[in-house]
C-alpha cells in the first residue's frame, strides 16, 4: 500500500493531490491514506498539506526503504519480498535465518547500516551510512562445488550495472571486488549451504560503497576505497541503485540457470582487471604465491603462470595486483 | 608521382581537368603526365578525354596497387616501402629474401594472387585474387623467444580493423585466426629470423579473404572460410582496408615497442572466441589434447584445463573449437 501512495505521489509531483482522490484511485478509505502519509513522515519524507488541495511531495529522505525499491521494480521475483532495517549485525546473517526458514527465492534483506559486516576470510567489512549493504536469498539447482560460480555472476552484475547505468569504468579484482582504478567500491561475500550433496540455498552478499564518503574509513581502509558519490561527484539515488542492481542481477542469474555460465565467466574476463597483471595471493597461514595472472576455471580458480614458467591453481586467497 | 596524379585525379573526380594544370602542378611536363595516365589506363583505370576540357577519372580497378595504397596513407613508416606483385609464389618469401637484403622496417610485399601461399604448420594457404596477400618487415629489438608476442599482436590489429572499420564481429581463434561467427576471414604468419642470440628481422604474414568468394574454395575449405565481402554482402575498396589495417598496425606495433604487449594481451583476451571454450589441439605426430581453454601466457602459450582438472600449458597446435 505504502509503495503504491508513494507512486501517486511522485506521479504528481509538480502539482497537490486530494486525500480522497488517493483514496479512491487505490480503493481505500482516507484515513488509511492519512495513516500511510504519516508512515512516510516518520521514514523522512517531507510533504507539504494544505486542506483545499491536499498532499505534495516535496522531498524523499535518500534510503533503502522497501516500498521506494518496490516502486517500478523490473524484476519477476528479485526483490519481491524485502526485509529491511535501518542497523543491522549483517545482512547475510539476517538472510541465512530466513533461508533457514525457507524464505522464497529472490527474497532480500537490505540495511541502511551493518553494525557487524563480514567480509571474505573472516575481515571485518565496514558498512556506514550511505552504502548499501544488501543480501539475496538463492535457491539454485546446482551442485555445491559450483556455488563459487555465484560469486563470479553477482561480480559481472555489479560490475555491469555500475558501468552501464553510472557510466563508471570499473574492473573486477579477483575473485569479487569492483574497482574503480586500483580502488574496491564493492565487494560480495557469497554464502552456501548444502545438505548432503544438494544446495539448500544460497546467501549472496553485496555491499556498494554508494554515497559513503571514504573520508570516515580508517586511514589504511581510506587509500584502497572509493564511492560512487565521491566518483561521481555527486549524491546518488540509493532505491534507483538497488533497482537497476536486482533488474540485472535477475537476468544474469536468469542466464546463469539456464547454462549459460561459460557465457557469464567470459564477461567476467572482460571486466577483469587481475587476469594479466602479476600478482600476490596471500593463502592461510601466511604463505604468498607470487605469479603472473593468466586465466580462470569454470570453478573460479586463479591460473598464475610462476617466475620458473610453472602454473598454480589458486582456489582462494587475498589477491593483491603488483606492479612489474 | 604516380600516386600524385592519381590524388588529383580523385580530388576532381567530379570534373574534367588538363594535362598541362596537373603538370604544373606537380612540376612535371606534359610528357610525363601523358605517359602516367597511360600506366594507370594499363592498370585497369578507366579515365575519359576530351581535347578541350582534359582528363576525367571514371573508375578504378579495385586493386592493390602501391599509388592508391599510398595516397592518402597515415602511417609514419609502414607500408611507405611497396613491393607490389600480381602474382607471386609468396609474399612472406620475398619479404624474407627482401629482410636479408636489408630492406627497412615497414617495407611490405603484397600480391592479388599467391601461387604458394602458406598457412602455418606448413599448410596451403589459398589465396585467390579478391583478397589481401601482404607481409610486412619488422626489426623490433626483441629477443627470438617475444617473436610469437607479434603474431597475436597482429591478430589484435587484424581483428580491431575488421571490427572498426568494417563494424564486423570478430573474434580470434588461437593462436592467430580471425573468425566471423565461427568461420575464418583472416590467417596470419610469422616467420622470425634470428642471427645468434638477437632477432634479424620477423616478416608478418596476414591473408585476407576481402573480395573472395567462398564457392571457389574446395568443399572442406568452404565451410569454414567466409570472406569480408560475403558478410558485408558488398564488395569492398581493397586499398582502402589496406590503409586502415597498416594504420592500425603501426600503432599497436608502437606501443608493443614502447614495452605495453600486457595491455595488447588483454585486448587479445578481450577478442579471443577460444578462451572460455572446449577445445582440441591437434600436437605433432597425432598427438591430440583436448580440455577447456581456460588462459593464455605472454608468451602465447594456451592454457588448457583437462578433464581430471590439471593444466597443460600448450605452445603450438592446430586448435578447434568443440561443443560441449
Amino acid at each position: 500500500m505504502l509503495e503504491k501512495i508513494l507512486e501517486i505521489l511522485y506521479q504528481n509531483q509538480n502539482k497537490h493531490i486530494l486525500p480522497d482522490e488517493i483514496a479512491s484511485t487505490l480503493g481505500i478509505n482516507e484515513n488509511e491514506v492519512k495513516k500511510a502519509i504519516q508512515t512516510l513522515e516518520d521514514d523522512g519524507y517531507t510533504l507539504e498539506f494544505t486542506p483545499n488541495s491536499g498532499y505534495k511531495l516535496k522531498k524523499s529522505p535518500n534510503l533503502l526503504l522497501p516500498y521506494e525499491i518496490k516502486n517500478n521494480l523490473e524484476t519477476d521475483y528479485i526483490g519481491h519480498e524485502i526485509y529491511y532495517f535501518e542497523e543491522v549485525d549483517s545482512t547475510n546473517n539476517v538472510a541465512k535465518k530466513l533461508a533457514e526458514d525457507g524464505a522464497a527465492e529472490g527474497t532480500i534483506v537490505i540495511a541502511e547500516t551493518q553494525t557487524r559486516g563480514r567480509g571474505r576470510r573472516g575481515k571485518t567489512w565496514l558498512s556506514p551510512t550511505g552504502g548499501v549493504w544488501m543480501s539475496i536469498i538463492l535457491r539454485p539447482n546446482i551442485p555445491p562445488a559450483e556455488a563459487p560460480q555465484l560469486t563470479l555472476m553477482t561480480g559481472v552484475a555489479a560490475a555491469e550495472t555500475l558501468k552501464e547505468e553510472c557510466g563508471l569504468n570499473v574492473g573486477i579484482k579477483w575473485p569479487n571486488d569492483i574497482l574503480i582504478g586500483s580502488k574496491k567500491v564493492c565487494g560480495i561475500l557469497t554464502e552456501a549451504n548444502a545438505k548432503f550433496s544438494t544446495l539448500d540455498y544460497v546467501v549472496v552478499g553485496i555491499g556498494i560503497d554508494a554515497n559513503v564518503d571514504p573520508e570516515i574509513f580508517p586511514s589504511e581502509v581510506r587509500k584502497g576505497a572509493t564511492s560512487l558519490k565521491m566518483e561521481l561527484n555527486k549524491e546518488i539515488k540509493g532505491p534507483l541503485l538497488v533497482q537497476k542492481f536486482l533488474k540485472r542481477f535477475e537476468s544474469t542469474y536468469n542466464s546463469f540457470k539456464e547454462g549459460n555460465f561459460p557465457e557469464i565467466l567470459n564477461e567476467w574476463r572482460k571486466l577483469s582487471k587481475t587476469i594479466g597483471s602479476d600478482v600476490e595471493v596471500r593463502k592461510q597461514l601466511g604463505k604468498v604465491v607470487k605469479g603472473e595472472a593468466i586465466g580462470i576455471t569454470q570453478n573460479g580458480a586463479l591460473i598464475l603462470e610462476l617466475e620458473d614458467g610453472s602454473l598454480r591453481k589458486v582456489i582462494s586467497g587475498e589477491c593483491l595486483h603488483v606492479k612489474k
